[in-house]
């Protein structure tokens, strides 16, 4: 099944907590438990994120006893609020909401039934289109990887982080399908593991050769000369160009420069936002210090030890050779290319 | 007590890999068991296992059944082959075996009791040494250090990692002791997480402020300005001033390079090894992978994933802002400084 599914009025969402161990399928009826899944990252990744959230918004109208359209689009705005209150970083949930909203506020669906059932369309157009969008970003990213390569992967960017597929790790997908023989490392990714959990489970499936690795550890591979490039998904693209990605991404861009290995973040453009001018500007999440002191339940550091956990860094776009996108891969300068790419 | 401690003709070791959820103390009455807690890792860190080591020639004196002063000086090379295979990058577990033997080989002692005994004697001498060394390196560091700093560590340099007192960790302290407001952001250090078990360990006992980090955060704090200096151990220095130490030091290196951090390492005379040219001839040990495939035993990549474990990685020279000993800071060119910190 996909990551975030819909089915008869149920948003089903594999339990990302769970794996590699379990397989578990959550099931939310209510805008509330999507939230909720969201917060407590059951669904992850910012493309995962904005089509689970486009869900929550279809159920909000759905569970909505309004009887006219005012009260219903009343009922959205809050499930709206509650939605983006879920995590702050990757903009993808934002952008879902804020389109979800604005096609309730379409003055073509005269009646709340046609809103409710215009809303559950949209959130499945949006599903769609993000596969879609992977497999687009995958066939311009393909071109960017050689037989024989080695690539260097952080976090999870495949088929649980999007609705299927994946962006960074869908570009890898659609490098091995065109018969390439490729290597990746997979950075374990702590505090959650993503890569050691997730990534080595999908890449185990698609039967793509791997190894798993320590954090720290990329840079002795790097300076070994065993990486020839280093793909990375977004939570969320500043105008310029500087990326927030899972915390860990800009060492590996410093250290990639440092190389001299290309360094390529691979995200759809609704990852995009052209309303944060810069990484600064990027709010970053900080998470449970219990993220970094316990490990599947089990402390690993003393009683009374503290922890700081943020969940996402900022590479600024001087570090970033390009950004693959389901709209091609664009280069430096990244203002004036990102502006184009949208449209503005 | 001490990390190493000798008592009875019995080698006392706190057993590293059981902190910090339980104090185990580990009883060594052969070299074979001290080359096995070296191994493991029960016993840890360049400058410790250099003094276990030592211990363990003088447990091989004592347990030779050998009349003969030949005889002995046989068991003797035995135990030093064996003590030596223990683990690879460490040069100070070279450096103490090697001076046993030679303390074993002295003219002067004529008969198996007067070698026994000047063995106990030396490993004695090392062990005392290395408290006396990690204090002056203490002294040294803590001149680099001003209140109000947030100092970033990698790994575990404190007590456990030496006879007393530490290296990095020894300056840290030697600060805290001098009155210096001081923060310690602690990597975690994976896979073996000396970070978050051992140092905050140490830290909380010491009353140091601390806060501990994944790995993938440092640079985080970096870019945030959070990070005032980085102080790492070392392994083995090669005779250009190359470091190996605990993988993950090189990559805090190039973040620290970045961001105009001053990064030290602090280290005896003993960790210096004029007969490793450079950083590429220090053999990295390559661990088991399961070091990251489990925490604490759990597994936390699906079955059948792959990892690579290298435990170390060599830090350049041109990275290194100066090399702490205990004959003062060392600083470029290193070559020509390392050649006359130890007299050659």
């Amino acid at each position: 099944m996909r990551s975030v599914e819909w089915h008869d009025g149920v948003l089903r969402l594999i339990d990302q907590r769970r794996l590699p161990h379990e397989m578990v399928i959550l099931e939310c009826e209510t805008p509330e438990a999507v939230a909720e899944a969201i917060r407590t990252m059951a669904v992850r990744g910012a493309p995962a994120i904005g089509a689970a959230a486009a869900f929550g918004m279809a159920l909000a109208a759905l569970r909505s006893p309004a009887s006219d359209r005012a009260a219903l689009l009343r009922d959205l705005e809050a499930a709206a609020r509650l939605l983006k209150a879920s995590r702050p970083t990757a903009v993808n949930l934002f952008w879902a909401v804020d389109r979800m909203l604005r096609r309730a506020a379409d003055e073509g669906l005269e009646d709340p039934q046609a809103v409710r059932e215009a809303l559950v369309a949209e959130a499945i157009r949006i599903a769609e289109e993000d596969v879609e969008t992977n497999r687009r970003m995958g066939q311009y990213g393909a071109t960017l990887i050689r037989d024989g390569d080695t690539i260097l992967h952080h976090c999870n960017t495949g088929a649980l982080a999007t609705v299927d597929y994946g962006t960074a790790l869908g570009v890898i997908r659609t490098a091995h399908e065109q018969g390439k023989r490729i290597h990746v490392l997979v950075d374990e990714t702590r505090p959650r593991l993503q890569g050691a959990r997730l990534t080595a489970w999908e890449l185990l499936q698609l039967g793509i050769p791997f190894t798993v690795i320590a954090d720290g550890a990329a840079g002795y591979f790097m300076r070994k000369g065993k990486v020839n490039i280093v793909l990375v998904g977004a939570d969320r693209i500043a105008a310029n160009g500087d990326v927030a990605n899972k915390v860990g991404t800009y060492t590996l861009a410093v250290l990639a420069r440092e190389h001299g290995i290309p360094f390529y973040v691979v995200a759809p453009t609704s990852t995009i936002d052209p309303n944060t001018p810069n990484g600064d500007a990027i709010p970053i999440e900080e998470r449970d210090e219990r993220e970094v002191l316990e490990i599947e339940g089990v402390p690993i550091a003393p009683r009374g030890a503290r922890a700081a956990n943020p969940a996402f860094d900022v590479t600024p776009a001087r570090y970033i050779t390009g950004i693959i996108t389901e709209k091609g891969i664009l280069y430096p300068p990244f203002d004036l290319h990102i502006r184009r790419a949208l449209g503005l």
